[in-house]
């Protein structure tokens, strides 16, 4: 998408140099827009602990990238042991997204399989193929998305389709496009009146920081609300669809997203608002049934609760927002249940939140 | 209650000067105590607007000793005219509060019986009266509450009690002892294991800022967490109850209160955890229904939630969190309807959240 009228994505090899690949550091949005330079997995795996990028489809990417690193680093003898042990090291930075296991797993069985010169070659085109299939499939959700905004903007004549968002499921946090943000981009572009309000998404406020900018960045009105603000809009009727990502869903329809998605399901729920979860294939589990019990939930530092950054003076600073000896504690995810959510948008089309919804557009994954 | 050991209210008559009213400027908390002298209508309504007083009773104890500030200013000939145009101004400041009209009617109908040469005399009873009254209420909710605290542990065999609470419905926004936290400062002084998950609240961080303060000044073990978090510890079982306060409770039982209450309320009742506001009943609204459609919703700057401030390098300073085009909006109430409410507790007891409920404690207040 674009930024200051050129197009970007979020993670992409140096046109100069095949030993680099280069991100967009998010951590300094939307005050500063810096690139970052990554020669190693160890540099790899701490832009994602760190969340330089951050996001369902770029983690799964910079983990294909990752693995790229590491078999550019790999001796020949040894070569898939020094694989295996990048690849536990890029899984290990973040516990709840699946989408990382998934690239590296798949890094994994290629490299196995890849004859020693070629392992290299191998690497890079299995990284690029993995950002370019999650930019794709993110395009796909688009398409396939932007019929319900056009259906609800039929309904209100004409009059802004007003979505609420959560997080930054947005092309920042994928490849290209986004998955919540897609059908939003196709709609604004076909000239559908759209209206987005963008959940601050405490504690590292991914929404005011970066679903804002991309938004503003392409055009898209938008404004920025408290975490706290959606039942409210809800309540009073200011809010017609609700669009999120996730970063893991359950083949049953369980979606565990950022912290707070739950709440604002329970209250489209109250109010018979539409709750639709954007997401490539990538990002479904298909082993386990039951979310809410099994999707594993980081804690991430509380350090993240207790300040929060932002621009002073045209710099970057931190600011204590607690007591400095009250302790805080700081759960990445939760997990809303299917009973809560409309529906599914995939690269596929768009399905119920339900086993039956999920393997009808994904029969190949169908057990037994 | 207690400020680093020493006993204090959050607003007073200064003890050498009748003519000025003291408060805790809760501005600058947790990171700096301050005391400020008001001696002015003009100056309280400022205080008021500004919040450097807030909260249900503290906002109503402070509409009474403004009206004192007016009382004391007003000319002999034209007093009531000059204390009617003060009891407008303070009114206008925050329009959700009902306290703040109620104490306002309360001088003015005294005022009005008052022999002139008592005026100022009984402006200042009635204040104090106003002051006393709220923190005996907030005193006899924490009697009352206390009991469902005992409950629980009993039942935990005495493991902490998990108590949640939204905002500051502490000392700090009352006279003393709180209306949400009076229970829990009775069960912690009564030696029940309690430990209180506080919302950091956005967009002014009440939470974070004061109710941490105030438990962390009394020793009660507390735990800061975002707004998002609530919804997954109650998945965990990880609450036990939530307490909140409310600015204005319609007889019927719905709870006005910080926006996101109503978010909390939600996630409470899909996951079996009692929902319970304190309030004295100068916070109750006794003429309208339904408070979803009818309670008013105060829309505050845009710039609460654009900015937020905290203590960096030992100052507070403000930093901007969102793009610096992107528009916000600010509302800074909702209401959880009562069929979300498990009960109420007031000075008068513990009542479920219905006009039957609440009019069996007020039976004076039943109509025709």
């Amino acid at each position: 998408m674009n930024v200051n009228g050129a197009h970007f994505r979020t993670i992409w090899l140096h046109p100069d140099d095949t030993a680099v690949i280069q991100i967009i550091d998010q951590r300094h949005l939307p005050h500063q827009f810096i690139i970052e330079n990554l020669t190693t997995v160890a540099e790899m795996a701490r832009a994602i602990r760190d969340m330089h990028v951050r996001g369902a489809g770029l983690i799964g990417a910079a983990a294909g990238f990752g693995m790229y690193l590491a078999a550019l680093a790999a001796p020949r003898d040894g070569f898939l042991a020094h694989t295996l042990t990048a690849a536990q090291e890029l899984k290990a930075t973040r516990p709840t997204a699946v989408n990382l296991a998934w690239a590296v797993a798949r890094q994994l069985k290629v490299l196995d399989g890849a004859p020693p010169e070629q392992r290299i070659q191998t690497a890079l085109n299995t990284a690029q193929a993995i950002a370019d299939e999650d930019a794709d499939f993110c395009r796909r959700i688009g398409e396939h998305g932007v019929s319900l905004l056009a259906d609800i903007s039929r309904r209100k004549n004409g009059e802004p389709v007003n979505i609420l968002t959560h997080c930054n499921a947005g092309w920042l946090a994928f490849v290209d496009h986004g998955s919540a943000t897609a059908p939003i981009y196709v709609a604004h572009d076909q000239g559908i009146a759209v209206h987005v309000w963008v959940d601050e998404t405490r504690p590292r406020n991914q929404g005011a920081r970066l679903t804002a900018w991309e938004l503003g960045q392409h055009g898209v009105p938008h404004t920025v609300i408290a975490d706290n603000a959606g039942g409210h809009l809800m309540q009073r009727g200011l809010v017609d669809i609700v669009l999120t990502g996730t970063d893991r869903t359950t083949y049953t329809g369980d979606v565990g997203n950022k912290i707070g998605t739950y709440l604002k399901a329970l209250a489209a729920h109250d109010n018979d608002v539409p709750f639709y979860t954007a997401l490539p294939s990538s990002s479904f589990d298909w082993q386990i049934e039951d979310g809410v019990r099994q999707i594993p939930v980081e804690q991430r530092d509380a350090a993240e609760v207790r300040m929060i950054q932002g621009l002073h003076d045209g710099e970057i600073k931190q600011v204590l927002l607690t007591p400095p000896d009250s302790p805080a504690v700081n759960y990445a995810f939760d997990v809303t249940p299917s009973r809560l959510v409309t529906g599914l948008i995939t690269e596929r089309g768009i399905c119920p939140a339900s086993a039956e919804g999920v393997l009808g557009l994904f029969p190949e994954k169908r057990k037994g």
